[in-house]
């Protein structure tokens, strides 16, 4: 399959609603995936399963707070310069490129990469979402190492970073991180197609696909039901908070019903990405799942970062990758990892009860 | 030559004579030094024209603060993790061990270092004393590129900058050196010891050995003699300020004349190393010219953090060595690069009158 640059609007749509609100804004993406398409071709989207046991998979990402991502662009050459050095470190070729998290713009940044390089792009992620912190991807709950990891600028500054253990790697890489002004993009659980097999979440960019065509043709209704997913609100924001602090983007947003929702208000908690959507006491969508907040005006996800006082929006929620929903999954990813005291319960169940 | 443990504190002395002050406190790489020599045998220091051309040498130093440095040993393993991601990076073996600076416990660290790894040790150093800034060495005077930088700590982290200029690599380093918690293990200007010949100063740790014998059987005298250097005034110190900012330690050293010096009053100026000592308006040395305090209890050199308030000390001038005292060696190196206004004039020079 190949993801061509008619395809980009649609993908963007689909990785921006599995980016719960998170994963960094689509749009400076897609204009250099676009850039890189218009230059070097089309991107081929490959299943794991395709690639030779030995081939070298590379995730990358985006890091940082993505209220700093929006003003800085990437210069282009960053792959370029995070793939050479992977394989310098490796003494091996790079096969292919993944995203770390398919979510937000971190799905859309490794197809300007892939088409940089020429290199497929993998048609799994880490996480089938986005998530704020670095250990909450599926491959250390396959209980792969991140490291080493590789990090660089828009400036074309390099670092690798092999930490001692995983609070020295979010110490160092976000130390890193500031020093290059507060974003960069890297590379981390670079493995074999081999492990990538099962260490991966399998086929979200076909499913970002689907879920970016459907919005465009049968607006919230055809995500909803693409996703089994679930209608929580419609309405317009009537609170807004939000802080960035270490790093992260914080805050509540509050939605006062209109229509059929007349009477109800939900609030959304975010950290980075939307992580529970709650009626009063009552849990209506609980991480990992996902809460999406589609503009009613556009169709399209709104980013945390994006989300404006009054803006009409409907808070959809949809279910996580299964791997999410195992004990191992919730014990790093769950409602707890993000000092919540609910209880997980799936968002399907929640909305019969 | 071997150096071995009999070896270890007339070298230690005259690294710390060297050091002008700085260069870290030597007791604690002393013992480290002390370690690996006794787990392995004596150090094997060689002449540069006895290397093959392409034998890889690599400097190594310790970073940070010296005020940290006193109370962070190493745990041992740096050097071999550090040599280690050289090899990789460089897909070369490494031939032998150099000090990036000679003067202070970074001369002693690379003995320890190439004791651990059976490595032989340069004669050799960067500078030929102590000097705070990244820069300020003469494989940058050579046109060398110091990148890629390898950074280590005692708690095993590994990290490779391949930044794209001076300003970021100065700045990505002491991020990760903060990071690390204030003191880090690095190499960089890694290079062919075709290329080594030429890009440092010479003979350093023979240097180093002369003059740690030099105070041991004959005093202040023989030190001053060993070097051509000058005596500047014995007394006791009287003044003493001392501030930690931006990772440097400054300072300064007010010493009150006795004996044939009652009646004079010089002052020394300190930014981790001693810089410039004045008596009134009129300047008695001069960096890149070497400001040793010796102190008159021990003979040893004291560093600028082991200054105290009423201690006996003879400061004397000793000339740096030649490539400091070029038009270029004084643009990086001389008084107008610590923002002193004084024109340089040569140690020998001052004292004439």
């Amino acid at each position: 399959m190949q993801l061509g640059a008619d395809d980009l609007h649609d993908y963007a749509q689909g990785c921006a609603i599995l980016g719960s609100g998170g994963g960094g804004d689509v749009d400076a993406a897609v204009l250099q995936a676009r850039a890189a398409i218009d230059a070097s071709g089309p991107v081929e989207v490959v299943d794991i399963d395709a690639l030779p046991d030995d081939a070298l998979v590379v995730p990358v990402s985006g890091w940082g707070a993505p209220t700093v991502g929006i003003e800085k662009l990437g210069s282009g050459g960053e792959g370029a310069h995070l793939v050479a050095a992977v394989q310098r470190w490796f003494e091996t070729p790079v096969t292919a490129v993944m995203a770390g998290e398919i979510g937000g713009g971190n799905g859309v940044l490794p197809v300007a990469v892939a088409a940089e390089l020429g290199l497929p792009l993998v048609n799994a992620d880490g996480m089938g979402r986005a998530f704020p912190e670095g250990p909450q991807v599926s491959m250390h709950l396959a209980g792969l190492s991140p490291t080493p990891v590789f990090l660089t600028d828009e400036h074309g500054n390099l670092v690798v970073l092999d930490p001692r253990d995983g609070n020295w790697y979010e110490r160092l890489a976000r130390a890193v991180t500031v020093a290059f002004g507060g974003t960069a993009m890297g590379a981390d659980f670079v493995m074999p197609a081999r492990t990538a097999r099962t260490a991966t979440v399998r086929n979200t960019v076909t499913l970002a696909l689907t879920l970016g065509r459907g919005v465009r043709e049968g607006g919230v209704n055809a995500v909803v039901e693409a996703a089994r997913g679930v209608r929580l609100i419609s309405g317009k924001v009537v609170d807004l908070q939000r802080r960035t602090t270490k790093g992260f983007a914080r805050g509540e947003v509050t939605i006062a019903g209109t229509g059929d929702d007349v009477g109800r208000m939900v609030t959304i908690h975010v950290q980075n990405e939307n992580l529970l959507a709650t009626q009063g006491e009552r849990a209506l969508a609980i991480v990992p799942d996902l809460i999406v907040l589609l503009d009613e005006a556009t169709g399209s996800a709104v980013a945390t970062e994006r989300v404006r006082f009054g803006q009409r929006l409907t808070a959809v929620g949809l279910p996580c990758a299964p791997v999410w929903r195992t004990a191992a999954g919730l014990a790093i990813a769950g409602p707890a990892a993000f000092e919540f005291t609910h209880d997980y319960v799936p968002v399907e169940e929640l909305a019969r009860g």
